[in-house]
């Protein structure tokens, strides 16, 4: 089985090599995701197998790590299989030689014979191939900016493709296909109505203003497609309520789109902070989420306009610090919310920067928190927690500083050197590496629930409407308290 | 005079190769401090030398650079040779050399004839000596924990020595000495009256508990002795300001212990949230002060017992995130303080844990504010500034990590990547290098303004106890919406 895996990152490498006229940034930057992510350490770090031995281990016992590394090298396998199918669908090559009969033929006309040779003999390993019936066909509600990084997701997660996409307008559809380089075969609608009809469209992404939300997610909940929708999902909890009800009666599933909670580092972040030894019972939580925007946003921009995200920044960016928290707590909800004075509105009444206090419980799951979201300052996204006995920071935790891996400092157990001069610890680091950016992570989870509905008759999972739902119910409690003058919001 | 300073850098190398008897860790530590002060970028820096044009530059124009950076060359050689100074005072020289009318003559019997000779040369260049006779003599009254470190940092700044120590037990001020290495000149007494009356001593440092601090502060100014008296400052500002006016009519300087003031890192953040073009207006400020109280802590310790330290985490911790608002908000008052429903007490009924909420302003001047602190959580100390350009994040604001440097992040312009999938830029840490600890730069600075009213007449400066005054003002007021439900106190 090793012999497979080391077959894989070779595959990887002649891949990288290759300069095919359709290899451009992406596939290139892909590539390298890939190959970074078949390191070693990597696939260790994946394998739960204790990486700090890794680390301490010279060139010499590596021989030993891959042995005491095989039992799982299954998965991890599959997984990496995965990955090059990704890779190679990104180049074009899919349609050449994964989903031929004969896979090899065509392939071995345009590339060196050493890919063709490794791919031959890896088609034995290979576990569940997706095959093109087996992606999951996304339709695009709507071409917002952030519908392109989406679309890009789509396409880069191993069981997704982009199917249709669709704007009010036939002309800014067609521009979004071309700017974003999607394939002819996706087909450009200028009706919401026509993609929604569309049989060959399974799931949606929808990324309208959050006053269109109920009225399109519950059409395209009836018309039986899964839907993936951008936060924040509705303007108050009345109003998802339809909309999740629509998707319960209709059997289809429902995710919000907050990326983060996609990303290894997030399971990473919570697997510390329910650690009691390490972490202790987390007291006090701090989230904000602010980004400065510009003349021409402020005054322009859909999310500051009382008829479209009527929300302002609590909808567009307190979301998320609100989702962190709840994420924090194991999704409880706190018994009081309130509301700080200090809330800034533009002239039409939109939230244009506002602060909040959470409370939990009164008991040993005692925990306070505040957050923060401004349309007014400089860009960040920081989550700090802290425990009895450690603190976490995260500073990139809507969107990290960078694709392929994500850091977070912990503290653990800091005491004050003798004479309190110093600390006896510094905060470490720790990275996580993501084999797939997390937007594309989203798609494939929820993509997997999709196919598992299609091809098992599985239900849809209520996980994730459900952390919608209460990310929903505490913003509708900011938004009541800011309108009541700050009064305390009891839940 | 360039040579000088080549002469001073030699000289502390040679001093650092001794290995007098005396010769102990924190020689040792005290030596490396002042090397990794004598290195160019390190006088540039302090010189206001353009840094960047000496990291850009090769050896070869270290000689142009040396030329341009001359005229600050007279201020720099008298800091280093006070350094010099403090040195050979650590490795007990300073009797058999500097204070000397010969002073080579003793000095080269016991060490090299190098460092004799640099000396003799250094001599000629010094300028305003600082004699034992205009070293400020401390009075230290009562011998906490933290008495400790600042009886250190008293025998490291380069303008004062420990003259003399009390506590209520003449036993317990008899092992201080011992046990902190103080010299046997040092005057111990078993009471705080007696200090008081020593005619010896100059200034007194008050690390009492906040209940004793107005009948001794009183009394040790109607005695002239200068104070400098541990945080917070007094149980309510009723008590500070019947201290500050002791001091105002006899004449002598008050400060109060906030330490991380005087660090040079706390200036260099100070000028970057005031730049308009890197940071913009301040907008959010948070900071928490958290300490995890052991089990004995929280049962024991004079900082959790109603008739010693009554304001509890809220004095102790609370008056440092206090004291970090207003220092950014240049020393403004918020005009609403607001406690939040999550105090925690103890049976005595003092605060172990509490949040609150500050607000300046309502025009073009607006800034909003939460603090936290704890007794019940994980070490933390952090300030977060965020401004409509720019963030800086400090991590360790109240007790740096280490003694001889300390660092920020800050993120000025940031935005996100093309299609979101990263930022253009991460925070940059920039490290501050402090030629001593912050302890001994808040000591140096009360002494300097000691020793201008000694010797030239000056008034006490007034900055300092109208810090400690509008700190103790605003801890007031979030002390009084504790009790009284959590109201919002306007000021």
């Amino acid at each position: 089985m090793s012999k497979a895996i080391y077959r894989c990152i070779e595959l990887l490498r002649l891949l990288t090599n290759l300069q095919l006229p359709q290899a451009n940034r992406m596939v290139r930057e892909r590539t390298m995701y890939l190959l970074q992510w078949a390191r070693p350490e990597r696939i260790m770090a994946t394998s739960n197998f204790p990486i700090k031995e890794l680390r301490s281990t010279g060139p010499a016992s590596r021989r030993r790590i891959w042995n005491l590394a095989a039992p799982h090298f299954g998965l991890i396998l599959q997984e990496m299989f995965g990955h090059i199918q990704t890779l190679m669908k990104w180049m074009s090559l899919d349609q050449l030689c994964l989903h031929n009969k004969n896979p090899c033929t065509k392939f071995s006309q345009r590339c060196n014979p050493s890919i063709s040779s490794h791919l031959s003999q890896l088609i034995s390993h290979r576990r569940e191939p997706q095959m093109a019936e087996n992606l999951i066909r996304f339709g695009i509600v709507g071409c917002a900016e952030i519908a392109r990084k989406v679309a890009r997701a789509i396409n880069s997660a191993p069981n997704s493709a982009v199917s249709a996409i669709a704007s009010r307008s036939l002309d800014k559809a067609l521009n979004f296909a071309a700017v974003n380089g999607l394939p002819e075969t996706v087909k450009v609608y200028g009706s919401y109505h026509q993609i929604l009809d569309d049989p060959c469209v399974d799931a949606v992404y929808m990324p309208l203003p959050t006053s269109l939300h109920r009225r399109w997610a519950i059409l395209a909940a009836e018309k039986k497609k899964h839907i993936l929708l951008e936060k924040p999902t509705a303007l108050d909890v009345e109003e998802l309520d339809q909309i999740l009800d629509a998707c319960e009666s209709n059997g289809v599933q429902f995710m919000d789109g907050s990326m983060w909670l996609h990303h290894p580092r997030t399971a990473k972040v919570k697997e510390i902070i329910s650690d009691p030894k390490l972490f202790g019972h987390v007291n006090y939580i701090h989230s904000t989420s602010t980004t400065s925007g510009t003349k021409q946003f402020l005054e322009e921009n859909i999310r500051v306009k009382s008829d479209l995200d009527a929300l302002g920044a609590l909808g567009d960016l307190a979301w998320y610090c609100i989702g962190a928290l709840l994420w924090a707590k194991d999704y409880e909800l706190p018994i009081q919310v309130r509301a700080l004075p200090d809330v800034t509105k533009n002239k039409a009444g939109v939230i244009l920067s506002c602060t909040a206090t959470l409370h939990w419980g009164k008991s040993s799951n005692e925990t306070s928190a505040t957050i923060h979201c401004s349309f007014l300052s400089h860009t960040s996204m920081d989550i700090t927690i802290s425990g009895t006995h450690g603190s976490v920071n995260v500073y990139d935790f809507i969107i990290p500083y960078q694709e392929t891996s994500a850091s977070f400092d912990i503290t653990s157990g800091a005491k004050f050197a003798e004479l309190h001069i110093g600390w006896n610890t510094k905060p470490e680091e720790i990275e996580v590496v993501n084999e797939l950016p997390q937007e594309a992570l989203m798609i494939a989870e929820f993509s997997r629930l999709v196919q598992a509905i299609r091809t098992r008759g599985s239900c849809p999972d209520s996980k994730w409407p459900q952390i919608s739902r209460k990310t929903q119910v505490v913003m509708d409690a900011v938004k009541k308290s800011i309108d009541t003058d700050c009064r305390p919001v009891y839940l």
